[in-house]
């Protein structure tokens, strides 16, 4: 047997597939690598990304109705778009379907993706729908920059702080707890104690705005945090060849993410799934950044530096599954 | 039960599901509808299009290697932006795997879509990769105009000659004759003696030059005939507002094609999976589009007129499969 794609994880392979094919030319500002590509479009630039859900392994659909699918699929794209201080503007949609898949359940999905293109701005402007074996949502979008222009993973420094927006750890510990509640009532209890986490899961909400206005108000790097906290700033400090120390004491949980962790719930650092951005900004820009993104909340968990990365837990990966 | 989407089949269920997304809005020139969507990027227009292949539905990987696929992946949706009069420029990649694919197998796959994205000019900016069932390839790729300015379906005019580039029917023959030679050796003796009809299956072109040309040339209107020669005449006409008449008998075949019909191959009408460019075209336009198309043939398979629209061969239907 030849090496599988188990044996390297979803990093690994993704370098080595991408160094088989062009990915330099002329118009190409930015690369595959940061949350999304940036290309010249005359003297304006283009923001694009793509992800791809496949049932089972990105949504489980006794737990995400088809509207909820369809919500997230464009979400966690322009979410990718607001990490680079994006407005997303236009979607092309490509959906693989079961024949027998009722058509009521399609409409429901595509009222869930305008539910999440009107809440984003978002046209959709074309795609493919076809005949699969399960459900597939497979979304581009494209965006451009807002007023402070795009901000890369690369542009921390040392002495900047890590802040990230907003709460994390929710999306994970709802899912966790909506498996737990087939079988368990206090697992049930939890979640109606704590509807944010179900929604946090199905209902996750980009930080378009919040994005542009870091963009404007001096964010040296930003990404989403949907692989999980710790690998994603991981991912900032190697792209911009910092090291980076991270608090865990000071990272801001959803409420009832604590509770949850009873349930198994991965800790926040590692769980992945929330769309909130974590920034890197210097420390007298820090009061600035902070005004123009309330009333969104920005805490500060971290600071680059010199110093060799600690070892930090791993977050998803794709073809392993979750450390 | 409700109603499922083998009941309404791909076109029916795409106009449902259309309407539920906003599908206008700013910089939005053309929308769902043509092989590419157009938007507005300052004071350029960009040319998008998206589609997705699955395993067992658009590829046999008994008949296509990882390479063919990959290849085929990039190149039907170079074609859509040819048929637009666009140079393709830029491709986002989404491919799901499972988790036992051999790299190797992956890494052939990128072969294919590196050549045919250097055969295109097209390089990768970015994409996802994700675990999956079975082997998913969804592309997206953004091109500009070329000189000729973006053709639409809609502007064919009544009198206009409807032409075709090319030869028709290879691919659909290959296929035919692939899944025949399993067990037949005469159907493997015609794919010796006619290499291209595998060839059209596995490898076709993109007709990118030509699409450039075509719009400088006084095309009216344009379409690949991925679905089927007589389904996409049929969707000019719908979208030009007029009649056309096909001549079946003028249609320039493949070589191979009329001696494969004995394995069932459907018709050069309905066969679907070739990449040539219909093009409508004013009667004083006709040598000066042949002569900036040449060396490649163009053929003259019919007329755009005011009568209403033959009844004609239906195509291929995703969800209902060929017809």
């Amino acid at each position: 047997m030849g090496e599988q794609l188990s044996d390297i994880g979803e990093f690994g392979l993704i370098r080595r597939l991408l160094a088989r094919v062009p990915v330099e030319g002329e118009g190409v500002v930015a690369g595959p690598g940061d949350d999304a590509a940036v290309v010249a479009v005359g003297d304006r630039a283009l923001v694009a990304t793509a992800d791809l859900l496949v049932e089972g392994r990105h949504f489980d659909r006794r737990f995400s109705s088809a509207a909820d699918i369809g919500f997230k699929a464009l979400t966690v794209n322009v979410s990718d778009i607001a990490a680079m201080g994006g407005r997303p503007r236009w979607a092309l949609l490509s959906i693989g379907a079961p024949a027998d898949e009722p058509v009521g359940s399609l409409e429901e999905l595509y009222d869930g993706i305008a539910e999440a293109a009107r809440a984003s701005g978002v046209v959709v402007i074309g795609g493919d729908t076809v005949a699969a074996d399960s459900l597939i949502v497979s979304v581009a979008v494209l965006g451009e920059p807002g007023e402070g222009g795009v901000v890369m993973r690369s542009g921390a420094h040392e002495g900047d702080l890590l802040g990230v927006t907003g709460a994390i750890g929710g999306a994970a510990a709802g899912l966790t707890l909506l498996r737990a509640a087939e079988r368990d009532s206090d697992a049930r209890a939890l979640l109606e104690r704590f509807p944010n986490l179900a929604r946090a899961h199905r209902r996750a909400r980009a930080r378009i705005w919040e994005g542009m206005a870091a963009a404007a108000s001096g964010a040296h790097a930003m990404i989403d945090v949907s692989d999980g906290l710790a690998q994603d700033v991981g991912h900032i400090a190697e792209a911009s060849g910092t090291g980076v120390v991270l608090e865990p004491a000071d990272v801001p949980l959803e409420p009832g993410v604590a509770e949850a962790s009873a349930w198994g719930a991965p800790s926040a650092l590692t769980g992945g799934d929330d769309y909130e951005l974590a920034i890197a900004v210097a420390p007298h820009d820090l009061d600035g950044l902070r005004e123009a993104l309330a009333p969104t909340p920005f805490t500060v968990i971290g600071r680059f530096g010199a110093e060799q990365r600690s070892e930090m837990p791993a977050g998803w990966d794709s073809f392993r599954g979750p450390a």
